[in-house]
């Protein structure tokens, strides 16, 4: 129950942080925090939750990552629906927090679903914030947790320096940040994607299946390379 | 007396560089550091003075954080009033500092305690940088103390990796800036929102309230849900 | 083969990560990452991948650095061809998954060679970001790579804080990149001029010899001096 | 001697970092680092080098640093001339390279030391970034040196954290160049301030005096505080 508890905990942050610091300071004029402060929100909450209830719960704080974990074989399966569902409660109580936050702003008039990005939301197509096309963001996404999932494995190797994967694994999510919010406001995590999804609606809601399949299946793929290409198994 | 003087010295740097960096860098045109530079200083006065004085007091450099140990099992209430009345004393004694040197500018004109966010100081409503209510702003600066609380009582948790809790809990700070300086000019600290009121006196002072009490009592309720729900008793 | 294969995973990482941010989000009006997010997230492609599988290869992803590290006594002569060989052939692939996520946006019309900084390609001249000319981008290259593998070699001595060479490391090709985007768009590493001069053409893939001559005798020479005055042979 | 080498190098690569940054990319348009960079820059320039060559030298690399260590009773008297010196000459080199790079942009003029800042110089008054006076200058350069040398006492006292001293140290000095760039061009560091200054010339020389007394009192008064005050002497 403990894990259960830290993985709602960390998911809330990795959503309230990441996506309320797109929503309410990314693109205030002259001194916002554009997508550069938001890539390093989004990996601070990462960072922090990691040394924060890391030892608790392993701070997946994403479902891809569980499944990344699992095909990498270091969780078991039967953990994944649990860990999965407080994920997605976690986010969708943090998404609730964004909005509630949002409706106390005057100028607030609802959420406006026809605009790419709209309540953090994650899209391709006219709902790229770039206007890239669904198999570039497919793409993108796959990669883009493949390499996640990668460094989660590798920086908790037991042959790795597994002190400093907070901070790797963090950095890690600024980085794809970094390359990726003009592409589909990057996701690499469905719950995350979930939450702004529902609250979103419309288009974004329909588009929500890629940021669940690209995400997993690149962590899948990542579990199964460095299980059998990477890791080392004789020592 | 040691820990007295630690946590003077912490919260002077805290309220020094946090508040500083927001009055003499942020809206410089073309290359002022913005809200992400505020919100990397205010995260770096925690980041370098727990590593330089933590070993000293604790490094909490902000009543509420005292409060959350309070509650969290971790420090003694007897203490309290001392840590707070240095952190106080710390932060006054920076904001005077502060209020030295932008004297020595020669276009200052005095602090407009009209205007949302003037010396620095928290505010809701027509004080808030973008406008948000007196009830956002207090679920904001409750919500975000207590995950501020949480990281701390987890990351120096026994079983985490305590020595990296300074990084943790800095980048914290500075995570929680990057959401919410639009929303409150982001407190979190009752000590940093004191000495800013008081050299800004109107109306900023009339809301000091509310970063006392909202503070307070998301770290103590963060410290009841990690004592209770999240830390480990048996071993 | 496992150090290959890191060798190749990281200098993917790198090449998709710190071209990948500079071609997709830099200059985004407004919200742009601008140069320093590139040079965040170049520096932070190598910290995450140094901490996820520096334990199989070194973590070098850059024929410069493996060079540096044969003069520094540090790495096998014999070694050389089938790392850089890796690295070259992982920044390659990395240039063609880019290539291939711009040609998903609508407005992309081709990589246009004529402009200096074409698909994030290294140059001098007129092919310079701020015009600086070929002799001063060699001496630049030269100074930063030397210094960066004084770095490298530094931070893994074994007088050294080894285990936080990923740190100091990743975050040494922050800061070149924070210097140097201006004058060359920064190599130091000529794996990553080669993908993307080899996918650029015309001026930008004549300017490659200096990507390679440079940053690979910068290396050398800290291998020396780190080898013949910094080192102490006598523990 | 292996110490006045690594002292050398680490003075050249912060002045070549930190003031090169400063020159070649904060004002780049729309894409430049802006303060913030310079900032990071100049914090990073003392991370990697302590990580490199701390444990060679201690890394100084500012004489008022190495006169604080001395009134914290951490380094010996008959050291200061030769560190210092050291750590001037490696500024001088840097400064002189920063001259040739920047010969290398057509559009260069020669430094024109009738601005404030020209070639990253520091200054007060109509040498001040933003124009604060003398006093304002000294002050914040006394109040700014004081807290990094208390840092630096702290994070390396043998009861702190030490590994993890590289990272707070490095990290005091972005966050004290967050905080005062506008004011004096930000020095805490007299070696930093000569090179510039001297290829400078003009008013920005005649205003050197006050960043080798400002700093060097700061760093001295941190000493006499941390060893009299926070330092435990009975374990």
């Amino acid at each position: 129950m403990k894990k259960l508890f830290a993985e709602f905990f960390g998911t809330y942050w990795l959503v309230f942080g990441g996506c309320g610091s797109a929503l309410f300071a990314a693109g205030v004029p002259n001194v916002g925090i554009g997508y550069a402060g938001v890539a390093l929100a989004f990996g601070l909450t990462v960072l922090t939750m990691a040394y924060a209830v890391g030892h608790i719960s392993g701070g997946h704080f994403n479902p891809a990552v569980s499944f990344g974990l699992w095909a990498g074989g270091r969780f078991e399966a039967k953990e994944l629906t649990p860990y999965i569902f407080s994920q997605c409660i976690g986010g969708l109580a943090a998404a609730g927090t964004l909005y509630f936050i949002m409706n106390g702003q005057d100028s607030f008039l609802g959420i406006d679903n026809t605009k790419a990005g709209a309540f953090a939301s994650n899209g391709y197509g006219a709902f790229s914030p770039s206007g890239y096309s669904m198999a570039t963001a497919f793409v993108t996404e796959f990669v883009l947790t493949l390499f996640f999932v990668l460094v989660i494995l590798g920086a908790t190797d037991k042959f790795a320096n597994g002190k400093f994967a907070g901070i790797a694994i963090g950095l890690a999510l600024t980085l794809i940040h970094l390359i990726s919010i003009p592409i589909t406001n990057t996701s690499v995590n469905p719950a995350r994607s979930t939450s702004q999804a529902i609250f979103t609606g419309g288009e974004p809601l329909l588009q929500l299946w890629l940021f669940w399949l690209a995400p997993i299946l690149g962590a899948i793929v990542a579990g199964i390379i460095y299980k059998n290409i990477l890791q080392d198994h004789e020592n």
